[in-house]
């Protein structure tokens, strides 16, 4: 329970960025913590949830989700423990993740969150490879990648929350898998552990290249994270009847120019697929999908991390400029220490 | 049959175009007509088909077929009437379509070609509506389009060949059907005859402004065979899980830079599907697609028109200009004099 005069810092979304997000598009603000009313549940936050998607949510466009609207609270998965609670579907002690916000305390209903059990895995894998960006490796690789025993499997962003799932999922359907990320710590960790067959290091080698070496054949699956000019390069390898997962672009996110795939022809002579994908379409099956990845990785054929900030919700700009940055490899998620 | 001192004139491709194919790129050959050998028989063509995709073809680069040779007969599909044969399955005097080249006669087997009856149609329309150009906006609009009642669709080139028969599939499937397309007579044809509910004149007007005007909730369905600007303003315009069929791209084959779509992204943001198509791949349902096609031409529910060129082999080129200039409203065919 909070005590007596605790207080409910909040990051807020002050002006809209242009670029990487500088700390003058945010107010920091502490407000008196919340009591739940009647159907409400007050969660204390534990963790909060470091995604690209964010960057798109600051924008004033018409997109998947409204925008984050000025002034309010910024948008974030989170995780937490319910300290008091008004809604008999969401006991006292009870650990949730949901859209939280980036704050100390937020009001929520069962409705709006899933309870979890943190003895089954912990709270912050609940918002990576048991979280939205699990899932979204889960559907995006298996319902719109459709991997087949066999095929060659390119992933970009391979290192992230949702690009090592996506791979290792791919590997799991007897698919070999090629990761693209950045950095020899990255690449080590998915030619090491995840058991990708090769791992592409874009920042010291030519992509092209590299990609015609590790998969002379071409592409069955190209699950796309980056966009820019590593999407070009993986049109350009398709196979026929390729498919690609248009899952994310964040290479593009800070730019005022977004580059369009130049080469997008190669879709029609080989007659391939780019679909984009958003998780929610697959709310009615999340159930399914977080059980089989916890399956996975009990028995140790999927393998998560997390790359966990300490700190308050002070530190989410910078948390959140690292990311752009390619700080992590696997799941961004920012600690709150009290 | 061919008289004594008959010749055969061809059109050989002699040089890469670049850009819009001059007459350089072109040598006028005139060679003996051939005999047909054992299996063999010999067309006299009457129609040459001239396609958009010629253009790709003549490219020395990787694609869905091999290049034209330098210095081979020009590919063109073809109609015309066997003449003499040593192949049993194909006796003299029947009508056949096939990939028969730009030359005035030609030698072919009953496998290579497709008997066709011109009491059902004209032996132009076995090249448009019957032929390549016809199925494959049956199969690119029923099977990748997807059209559902209600939806509605965008077609550019509407006017040609494949987008005219394209959208009135749509129309059949109960949607209503946009067109865009270049000058009043086409446009007038597409909402007059053709039964479109509207029609966007590229060459005067605004086209996103008209298509904002003409479908304000968007778009479910894209049919491209045009590319560039107006593939942008489309995909600004899908609506959620739409389906874009890449077809074609005119506006981009004599250009030495492709121009990618920069919101691509909008296929992310509305879970929307991009997915190139070559008609070869369903070959094994030629026959239903030309079934379907002849009983909605029969049943005067499918409208079909042809541009016919009349002239000699030495027009081709010319002919092939004037395609990329939009000159044909329907299907553009050169029917060979004698």
């Amino acid at each position: 329970m909070s005590g007596p005069g605790a207080v409910n810092r909040q990051v807020r979304l002050a002006a809209r960025p242009r670029g990487l997000p500088g700390d003058e598009v945010w107010e920091r603000r502490s407000e008196p913590v919340p009591e739940p009313g009647e159907g409400q549940a007050l969660v204390e936050l534990s963790h909060i949830s470091l995604d690209p998607a964010m960057r798109g949510w600051m924008n004033d466009t018409r997109s998947y989700v409204p925008p984050v609207g000025l002034g309010e609270v910024m948008r974030a998965g989170a995780a937490g423990r319910v300290i008091a609670s008004r809604d008999p579907g969401l006991p006292e002690g009870a650990y949730v993740t949901g859209m939280l916000g980036v704050q100390d305390y937020a009001l929520t209903s069962a409705s709006a969150v899933l309870v979890v059990d943190p003895d089954r895995a912990p709270l912050e894998r609940w918002l990576g490879a048991l979280g939205m960006t699990g899932l979204t490796a889960y559907f995006g690789m298996l319902d719109i990648g459709r991997p087949q025993r066999g095929d060659t499997v390119l992933i970009s962003g391979a290192a992230g929350a949702v690009g090592s799932v996506a791979g290792q999922i791919a590997r799991l359907c007897g698919c070999r898998v090629i990761g693209i990320a950045g950095g020899p710590e990255k690449c080590e960790w998915l030619t090491g552990e995840l058991g990708f067959a090769a791992a592409i290091d874009y920042r010291s080698e030519d992509v092209r290249r590299a990609l015609a070496a590790a998969a002379p054949d071409g592409i069955d699956v190209y699950f796309d994270n980056v966009g820019g000019e590593i999407l070009e390069i993986a049109l350009a390898a398709l196979r026929l009847h390729a498919r690609v997962v248009i899952c994310g672009a964040i290479s593009q996110y800070n730019e005022s120019e977004v580059r369009g795939p130049a080469n997008y022809l190669s879709l029609l002579v080989n007659r391939a697929s780019m679909t984009g994908m958003i998780v929610f379409d697959w709310a009615q099956r999340y159930d399914e999908g977080r059980e089989r990845l916890l399956g996975w990785l009990q028995a140790g054929e999927l393998k998560a991390r997390e790359h966990v900030v300490e700190g308050s919700v002070d530190d989410f700009p910078e948390a959140l400029r690292s990311l752009f940055a390619g700080a992590n490899t696997g799941k961004m998620v920012l600690a709150l220490s009290r």
